[in-house]
């Protein structure tokens, strides 16, 4: 959020010029939490998914960038690696992740990218957890060229969560998502990269559940 | 997010007509969330907080709107209370409550309103809760006229929080607050309904934490 100019992309953007990344924030509900998260952490990076990771934790959240690609797939996959674990690590108690994914606009720079050559990802594919998750999802395409249409979007990123299986029902402001959590992330993330296509600048956020007893009544 | 087309707003709009409202979520790290959490939201309905505010629980958060002006004091007084309430009934234990605050888009309409009068509502006023939080705030003005101006409205947003003393500094994607939860939340709100006044659709997004570890440790 600096004012410093950035110069016009004319080629196919790179993870790292876009500024591809998240933040997250997890909430074992458990007087251990702090033991749970940090070792939720731990077993992510034992398994070997924070390489080629960036990764600053403060006292809200954590962020993660990457600079190697496939960016999309390396950030989903220890995400899901770490809430499973986090859910685990809690007997499969209640735990909420809280995500934002941010494509288009790196800290250190305004956003006005013109951007010619927008990446194509190739869709997340991550193994099931085993862990069942409710979510409610929200995308926001911010350069979406005024045209005002960036309800098309949106509604084409619905459509297809819903033909993939991952639940979809409208909600006030977000749209409820449930499945394994690998499913859960990497529908939302093959949308945010796919209006990425066309937007140089989209953020979504998710608000994941596990282990609910609201979900377990219902 | 239906295909529903609305009839173009030709003069001030009303809050339930922009659909102003949010989703909240509230976690307290604690064996006995479940308690806290009913307690928090009962602590707010006796203090007579939720009058004129409808108010739907789910398995993820929960939707908060009003049609009674001034909507945005409402919705924040009832926030505020509850989050300080969660506060104390876990003896100042870690709670994390994670907003999103929309205006602009409701539920049962496209987006695509053509608002000739904004409403300009007056700051949002609340009693110190006398809870320290710190937060990580986006603010995302999503109608913006294709300008790509959207940064500025943010830059402005940014400025304004610094003035009033709720210290802000960046990071990836979202810009940090601290301060009394009162003012934190009041600090997101006016920023939120004052790009409102030019932006016909906007959305927030704030995580606040109280009562965390690290922050107590740093």
């Amino acid at each position: 959020m600096s004012t410093e100019t950035r110069e016009h992309l004319t080629e196919e953007a790179t993870s790292e010029q876009l500024g591809i990344g998240m933040r997250f924030s997890l909430h074992p509900h458990c007087d251990n939490f702090v033991e749970v998260i940090l070792g939720a952490l731990d077993d992510a990076a034992s398994a070997g998914l924070t390489e080629h990771l960036t990764i600053e934790t403060d006292d809200v959240s954590t962020y993660v960038g990457t600079g190697t690609e496939p960016a999309e797939q390396r950030l989903v996959a220890y995400l899901a690696a770490v809430v499973a674990a986090a859910s685990r690590r809690s007997n499969g108690g209640h735990v909420v992740a809280h995500v934002l994914l941010s494509r288009g606009c790196p800290g250190e720079a305004t956003c006005d990218l013109t951007v010619t050559g927008l990446p194509r990802p190739a869709p997340v594919e991550i193994e099931p957890t085993g862990v069942r998750a409710a979510a409610q999802w929200s995308l926001y395409p911010l350069l979406d060229g005024g045209d005002g249409d960036h309800m098309t979007h949106i509604e084409d990123a619905i459509a297809a969560a819903q033909r993939r299986g991952v639940a979809a029902s409208p909600a006030h402001y977000a749209t409820k998502l449930s499945g394994d959590v690998a499913e859960v992330l990497a529908t939302v993330a093959d949308a945010w990269a796919g209006v990425g296509t066309r937007v140089p600048h989209v953020v979504s956020h998710v608000t994941v559940s596990v282990g609910s007893p609201s979900t377990r009544e219902g």
